[in-house]
């Protein structure tokens, strides 16, 4: 992996293993502010708190948890910052190439059903979620945040398992928020507590950082960074190689989401003209398309490649980006080529 | 994993593997008649060879497999012999419980587009496969096998990726034949060798084992074990597992080979009564759906539960197995029923 920061853990996902529909859990990308959990957690005293504007707050022990209706489903997830590093005006952040996503097969209950068994007041609006993971800083900051009442009683998912294997500690254990198609920091880890709300939370992660804005703004003008936006990557062939004339698989991902691909463009001449791409492998709700162009490549020289994808809405990726001050959501289709020479 | 026997490998996917849609490679269940290759294959060096009736042989190296047209599927793997030791009439073998399964998204080639740039000579019939695995003992048997031409134009897949990682050597690095839907012995491992035939291969794995026989039969004259038939089994309680009155999660997973799933039942009161289990987590064609019955055990005593599954055939699994010889393809209703103990 691609590790940017050490302490606390951020690492890409390698361009090798986004070729595969499954991202393997250890290569899958890590994104964290703070540290991990202190202490390892003991299943057998994990507690789940679900409190706020409901009828009645809940304590939920792991195996409460294991009891209630299990779902399986796959989501890709992607980090808000990714590909940071591709924009020509550089923000600050971490600096994502292509990396900061993965697409994982989940296993663990609807928060709906959680959420219905606690019931709800009148007045609920939001519903915020706190982790194990330690406070950052003198000031003592904690992740805290909160997704709209609409996305966490229609497609929001609290995580045990993580393909195949009990969720990873670096992935939340023993569980995770998973708002279905939305960017990784709206999905908590180490879930500790659930507060049902009036307001969305408050606070750094939510006012100061995960928001859309521009240079000289006051962050909290922005709007939150939450459904992911269309965007393709090409994960073959890499930059700068250099390949034999002949065919040449042009291979990547799509995603979009809580929207379905509806397709996907490959330009091998700089974006002077598009060739329709071929969608293979699993299709499945907020799950990413693989793609695949086989490009005969008959004359030696250098190429600038591109893909652009369309979602199930008809909104196409945009030439380039929407510039924001950290960066977020860089889904532009320019800032995604890629150069490679061709050996005749 | 519970390893059978260590040389050659043969060791089952543990029960709480089994759980999930993906079973994570690692746990994966290895079943080996011989050794693995006896040096590290080198995939610079690596050849394939595609002969016999074909208008024109083939050799091809790992870059030429990689640049045909990827595909990306589910596909359930089940030893022919998983579940043989539950078979109350004994059969010899390994001893396999019901951790002789596992499901894997994998990506490769369709064997398909090979046999089409090899050619088809009009008297094609079978397809063999040859491996780079050790031959056995001293008369040097190689695990060689074939199927059918229609099943390798249908629906097989050449694998080189399991998972989301290259194809792990244990599993058949770096190229697997997957018959999708067939048991295991249909997918040779460590690919060297496809041969067009005009008849099936011949040999100690085509013709005295992997055929469903009685006891003093020619072995020959029995089938030969291809597609897997409807089956369920449980994973969630395990055997003699003693459980706190409330909510019992009984859960499991349903397969069968070509076939999909239509729907699952569910008795703990060892087949007097019979409830509808709820299909839960993806559907691809050639992959398990998992299942789930909410149990309400009131009541304290000693318990027996059993599944039965349907396929989208309409076939629905035996109450027991039809027995033979060598114990293939147990998928008795019976012989998968769990006791359990229930305190008030």
């Amino acid at each position: 992996m691609r590790v940017m920061t050490e302490r606390p853990l951020n690492a890409e996902t390698p361009t090798a293993s986004l070729r595969s529909w499954i991202t393997d859990n250890e290569v899958f990308f890590k994104r964290n502010q703070g540290q991990f959990p202190d202490a390892p957690i003991n299943l057998s005293q994990w507690v789940l708190r679900v409190d706020g504007l409901v009828a009645k707050a809940l304590s939920l022990s792991f195996e409460d948890i294991r009891r209630l209706p299990k779902v399986e489903v796959a989501d890709t997830l992607e980090c808000s910052g990714n590909s940071r590093s591709l924009l020509k005006n550089k923000a600050s952040g971490n600096p994502w190439t292509i990396g900061g996503v993965g697409n994982a097969i989940w296993g663990g209950i609807w928060l709906k059903d959680l959420l219905e068994a606690a019931g709800l007041q009148d007045n609920a609006r939001h519903v915020g979620f706190e982790g194990f993971d330690k406070p950052m800083g003198s000031a003592g900051i904690k992740f805290i945040r909160s997704i709209p009442l609409g996305k966490a009683m229609s497609s929001t998912l609290l995580a045990y398992e993580m393909n195949g294997q009990p969720l990873p500690l670096k992935h939340g254990y023993p569980l995770r928020a998973l708002a279905l198609g939305w960017t990784g920091a709206n999905c908590v880890k180490w879930l500790s507590k659930i507060t049902v709300q009036e307001k969305s939370s408050e606070g750094f992660f939510m006012d100061k950082v995960y928001r859309v804005f521009q240079k000289g703004e006051d962050p909290k003008s922005g709007e939150v960074v939450t459904d992911i936006d269309i965007k393709s990557i090409i994960v073959e062939p890499v930059m700068d190689q250099t390949l034999s004339a002949g065919v040449v698989p042009v291979r990547g991902a799509a995603y979009a989401g809580e929207a379905g691909i509806k397709k996907v463009e490959v330009s091998v001449d700089h974006g002077a003209t598009w060739h329709p791409a071929k969608l293979i492998g699993l299709e499945q709700p907020y799950a990413w398309r693989h793609w695949e162009y086989l490009w005969q490549a008959r004359t030696g020289g250098d190429y600038t490649i591109m893909a652009r994808a369309t979602d199930a809405n008809g909104i196409r990726q945009p030439e380039t980006a929407h510039w924001n001050a950290l960066g977020y959501g860089n889904n532009g289709v320019r800032e995604h080529a890629l150069k490679i020479r061709i050996n005749a």
